[in-house]
């Protein structure tokens, strides 16, 4: 059952609720315990999300740990309409956003939901027929990285480059051959990065970017690893939206 | 065999033969290229390395692939004696280190060589008894990065933390709770930086880093893999060194 997951933290249980209630199957709560889960029984009730109130021994008979008396079970992945996505990013200030051109090793794939969870990424953009799926090895290696990010499946990369140009969100490939480095780049506005397999960017992807950049590195080996280049970027650009005055960031 | 590599590029082999004499079993040089291959064999002559020249046959009997003329076969790893390497951290110019108080799984580690390979780092200075060894997953992971970095086996990591304390290098550990984040702190002098398991630093290593610094992250998921944390950190500091008149990485 790879393609449902469990919360039982309760704070990440209201998070869901609140943000994807379309992805939740269903809250489970352990008999005895509805008034310390008032809240989550009340938001359920007022979002219309199916919940169950079941015996003790049938709860940790179901859900083995027994140290929350509350779980939700939800879809693994909930992915976002490309077009819809494109309209909500339009009323986002300065999103940061992520493409690829290609991505098939799954623990390359989880470390990068990962870590773009952890740097507060505001979509992962996929190639519906060039990436590998978010399967079990995806979420392990996320370590729950996928709950808080949203993803997005497009059918043609440089299409939809071209879509985000559109609505003014500067589009920069990274590549090991690009001409500027990342930190002497504004990364402060709208931006998605686009990242490509190990062997870089393909032409028709690298074409519709609007600048080309890099990680600098070491002449002898310049070989970073593709879950490696996105932590780093990302983190440029955490660094550098850091500096400015963005109520977004500040607050964490 | 996977405690032997092969390096098939002559500006490898040649770096090989100079830094690293002893780690060199022998160098194999097809019959017909000796005159393509004259610098190699000069230099393994002068430096009394084995070399021995095949018949064409045998050569791709042996090395299977036959798209280079010469192949130098040498142990995977070359640890250095510890002592040895704090004698010679002394001599340069603002070195960057990174220790690990506990790294087990070979993804990470492998991940971590070819990171620090490709991010210019001048040492990585492994726990002897917590850590996997340099096996064939990491060496694989690390996609040849274990030729361009010097690794270190200590037996106590708090105890080489206080030797490099009296060599004057600074040792920050990394802790998601750091009170200053990485990039308010210095990191242009002698630096080594400490990183534990996934679960934080030991308490023992932790008391004895001079500061303990955190990469600021999302709130609501703060969860970052230790290979990517070590990335990150190596980034900034490189970030850092690069805006400063260091001839050293002024050169790539």
């Amino acid at each position: 059952m790879w393609n449902v997951v469990l919360v039982k933290d309760k704070k990440g249980i209201l998070k869901a609720m609140e943000e994807k209630p379309d992805a939740i199957r269903r809250v489970w709560v352990r008999e005895g315990y509805e008034r310390v889960c008032n809240d989550i029984i009340t938001e359920a009730k007022a979002k219309g999300i199916p919940f169950k109130i079941i015996r003790g021994d049938e709860f940790v008979r179901r859900f083995k740990n027994s140290s929350s008396p509350v779980f939700l079970e939800e879809d693994a992945v909930s992915f976002i309409n490309p077009d819809e996505f494109l309209n909500r990013i339009t009323h986002l200030q300065n999103p940061l956003l992520c493409a690829f051109d290609g991505i098939y090793d799954p623990q390359n794939l989880g470390n990068i939901v990962r870590s773009a969870a952890s740097l507060d990424v505001d979509g992962l953009i996929l190639p519906g027929n060039r990436s590998c799926s978010i399967n079990e090895t995806v979420i392990r290696i996320a370590k729950g990285g996928v709950h808080h990010v949203h993803i997005i499946r497009v059918t043609n990369i440089p299409r939809y480059i071209e879509a985000m140009k559109n609505k003014n969100i500067f589009c920069f490939g990274l590549d090991e051959r690009g001409t500027r480095s990342v930190w002497d780049v504004d990364l402060t506005g709208s931006v998605c990065l686009v990242f490509g397999k190990e062997d870089g960017l393909r032409r028709l992807t690298k074409e519709r970017c609007d600048d080309i950049l890099k990680i600098p590195t070491s002449h002898d080996f310049p070989s970073l690893n593709v879950a490696t280049s996105v932590a780093i970027t990302l983190y440029e650009a955490r660094r550098q939206r850091m500096g400015q005055n963005n109520t977004r960031y500040r607050m964490h």
